[in-house]
């Protein structure tokens, strides 16, 4: 059996939707303090391994400012709770360089032990927030060629362009090998 | 048994110096992601009980910026690596806001489980680089009232001005109620 770790509900609907035959594990295991998102997912899959038999597949989309040298990246939760959108917007501005990076990265360990990992990237820009604001970084983010922030996208059409889908399609195809 | 754990010596000589009676444990204990110190702090004393009998201590001496919020916090690792002193200069002073705390805080925990918090710190201003870079923070720092850096300081100079050493004298009397 083939466990998608979150407690994303959406998360899971899209990773379903691509990849079918998976079902959704909502256990809260415990982030370890890294920038490298890699190490993070590799830390989770590890604890999973032990909790029950099966293969897993863990996911983190950070956004990654070139003014930071690729902060925040899994950090963003943090920056959200004290800077917000608003102070994160403003210190890439006041910085003068705007540009950024969202990426998922898919970690997929087999009852094995092996692990490989899945990357899907979006270049863009940091602008300051507009759109609902419910969802993390997304009313700060406009992806390469839209006038609009993530947060004033249909979810369809966010979806169409996102940084999950292909990170899952590669996953997909890897699966399928 | 009263230790300290901490991998720095520097730091374990400043304790033994005040408290007297202490070991150096120089164990590796995982540091969980947050940006709550005592949060940190709580949890690597939790585990140092699983390792051995005794009373512990451990430090989390961390810069935090107005103009973030208090970030970075405990996250100051994570910017040293990205954007390093320089970049954490010049985002405090593109956003126009220099004010900032040195603050350590000091977890106690007895082997009844009990833990209790001290707490030192230093108000100051963030300027670019200065100094020996060695150290961490240091050359950014400047604490209120005087002209120098921490990096510029001499080791005297710098710890008779130590946040490490107000939170460790508040433990001192603590310990000898």
């Amino acid at each position: 059996m083939l466990y998608f770790i979150t407690g994303n509900e959406n998360k899971f609907r899209e990773v379903k939707s691509i990849l079918g035959g998976v079902e959704q594990l909502d256990v809260d295991l415990s982030e370890i303090q890294e920038i490298d998102a890699k190490v993070i997912i590799n830390s989770k899959l590890k604890e999973a391994l032990k909790h029950r038999e099966g293969d897993f597949i863990v996911e983190d989309t950070s956004l990654y400012l070139d003014a930071l040298n690729g902060l925040p990246g899994p950090l963003i939760k943090w920056f959200l709770k004290t800077t917000g959108n608003d102070g994160l917007a403003k210190i890439a501005l006041s910085l003068g360089n705007n540009n950024a990076e969202a990426k998922t990265i898919i970690g997929y360990v087999e009852k094995s032990g092996a692990v490989s990992f899945f990357e899907g990237a979006v270049k863009g820009r940091i602008v300051e927030p507009r759109g609902d604001s419910s969802f993390g970084w997304d009313p700060i983010f406009i992806p390469d060629g839209y006038n609009k922030t993530f947060s004033e996208m249909s979810e369809e059409e966010k979806n169409s362009i996102s940084m999950r889908r292909i990170a899952l399609n590669k996953l997909k195809e890897y699966l399928s090998v």
